[in-house]
């Protein structure tokens, strides 16, 4: 194996590949990345158990040749020590294969050895049937991705709530999350033959959309029993599903509601981000939301030892009942709050101690649902 | 105490002041920032054990009117709560205290009640003698601590050593700092009247450093019996001098040596930063440095398991022996070229295991001392 490539072209690649690998990894190699040189492009593969980032070089990028292979072949290196090194050259760079898997690295006067692994030891990819796939906008799926992967279940008592349900249906990519006292749904319109259910975990997906960092075009999905892959132009990452069956929680919408609210999501953002300040000293984080008479929201908190804070903001439109007091997780709320890029928020409640729901207005199919947790003082 | 403040001032003033603080801090009240309201300013007070650091906000600043206060008083707020709570504000901030030592602080429609201290209760500040001290420019000041105090020793078994010395002769500040295995001096032009030797923690210095921040103008320096004080325009910082007699290093300089080269800095500090790479995996992270016959020095590192990396540079000039081969330390190589900013830095090497002495060429009065350790292969 031997090839010259452009220092830029692949410190980004190292860097993309990279976030697979954890330093904790066994077997070891797997603390490194799997290089193969082919004629037509470099090929680079980091992975852990459970995801695996593949990223090509091609010959050319924008019309500028940033790769020249003089000789085929693959290993393995050290991920950390590899990137390390690559960064602080400054010039193309040549890379070779020496005996025991070692490679020489020249760049412009400086020359490093770097003691590699045996290629043929590195793990096989995952089979992914290539032949069938599901086409969406890049920015669509990072969307509904955001929307929803902040609502899994961090505890590990119910694995199957610590991913994102996707569901594909024949016009329709569905993704639904939740720890139980909170849900996050959005669903993205598209075409697909392919039809199924699959739960990913919420860590792949965080990858997923770091990698693709709001970037444009075209992505492929795959999926196989136990894996499901995101290809781009740019990049891939596969990732294992969760094993076990998701819970319907659509069901569980509430159909009805007493009160109905619209308020400026920007604002509401602030206030409620403010009230978390000694909501964080409560059990539940409690903020309280508090229908005013004269169009007011009063958004509070307090904290018998530090202090309290309050609030009032204008409420742009409103339906129903004109009583509503409820505790709710201050950071449940600002989470989904966040995900709304909407100008304007539809809250709607259901009454003492009903889930609360929120949505965009005149935007995205989003949906958020929040139990309210009861008052410290109730 | 009630008064009207606008909300960047307030906030940078906390942020400076809650340098001092540590969630650690016991008794409870230093986890505090003490505030005083006077007719003509605000002052603001944090403190640990050791650090203390004072910032007034003026009536008016840069002609703007920022502060109106509108009753005397004192108090002691919680440093963490406070920056947070004015954080999230975006008005011009109303702060009234209350009975209890509890503050009402509003902004346009937000109001928050936050539990505070007694400031009776606040420790005194030392007592320093103000009408005498010794005037240097802030930049000076600030080079010259920055070209030592990477340089004490991390180890608590030589308490003296963890503080940079600063001796101020009649037209002279020098400072040192050494680990026993590197020692870094500079020295800085003044008029002082006042003279005597000071050992002062490096932690302090760090901080003020970061305070003062490359801004320019006047420090006024402060000493007595166990503290030394830094007042700008902007701020002061108090710390508590390290007792004990600081050993004389300056006269273990070396007197001669047997080759001096000159080099680029800025590739020096390059190729040293490379050969760091494997040499983080040596015990004494050792980067060897080779003379080479027809002008090169050759940086290296090899790490057994890992690899090896070596460049050559070019040596811009040369005198005496043209035999070298030493290890170095590669992180204290770098840490002492680091802060060279002349464009030419000179080494000079007094023979095997001779400690190697570092200055910039044609420029500050700095010099840095580093012991060469034993070679793996030696």
């Amino acid at each position: 194996m031997e090839f010259m490539v452009n220092k830029n072209c692949l410190h980004q690649a190292l860097s993309a590949v990279g976030h697979a690998i954890s330093t904790k990894t066994t077997p070891s190699i797997l603390t490194g990345i799997k290089i193969v040189a082919n004629v037509d492009g470099l090929i680079l593969l980091g992975s852990n158990s459970d995801i695996i980032i593949e990223k090509t070089i091609p010959v050319t990028l924008g019309g500028e040749r940033v790769l020249e292979v003089y000789d085929k072949g693959s290993v393995v290196l050290p991920a950390k020590y590899l990137r390390d090194i690559i960064q602080k050259l400054s010039d193309d760079i040549h890379i070779k294969l020496n005996a025991n898997h070692s490679v020489t690295i020249k760049s412009a006067e400086i020359v490093t050895d770097l003691n590699g692994f045996n290629s043929t030891e590195y793990p096989d990819l995952p089979f992914i049937d290539d032949s069938a796939f599901i086409e969406v906008h890049s920015e669509g799926l990072q969307e509904i991705i955001k929307q929803t992967v902040f609502a899994v279940s961090k505890s590990e008592s119910r694995p199957a709530l610590a991913g994102v349900n996707m569901t594909f249906k024949e016009n329709l990519l569905c993704c639904v999350a939740t720890n139980s006292h909170r849900l996050a749904s959005s669903e993205l319109a598209l075409e697909t033959k392919i039809t199924g259910s699959f739960i990913v975990p919420s860590k792949s997906l965080n990858e997923l959309t770091k990698l693709m960092n709001d970037e444009a075009g075209v992505v492929h999905i795959f999926v196989s029993k136990s894996y499901v892959g995101f290809k781009s132009s740019h990049i891939s990452l596969f990732t294992r599903l969760i094993d076990g069956s998701y819970p319907n929680v659509l069901e569980m919408l509430p159909r009805d509601s007493k009160t109905t609210i619209i308020m400026d999501t920007n604002k509401l953002v602030k206030g409620v981000d403010r009230a978390c300040l000694f909501a964080r000293d409560c059990r539940n984080n409690n903020v309280h939301l508090d229908l005013l008479e004269g169009n007011g929201l009063q958004i509070s908190s307090n904290s018998t030892e530090r202090g309290k804070i309050k609030e009032i903001q204008t409420i742009k439109g409103i339906k129903g009942e004109g009583e509503v007091n409820v505790s709710l997780d201050g950071y449940f709320l600002l989470d989904a709050l966040k995900v709304i890029k909407e100008k304007e928020v539809k809250l709607s409640f259901g009454g003492a101690m009903k889930p609360v729901l929120i949505e965009p207005v005149n935007g995205t199919s989003q949906l958020h649902l929040i139990s309210p947790v009861r008052s410290p003082s109730a």
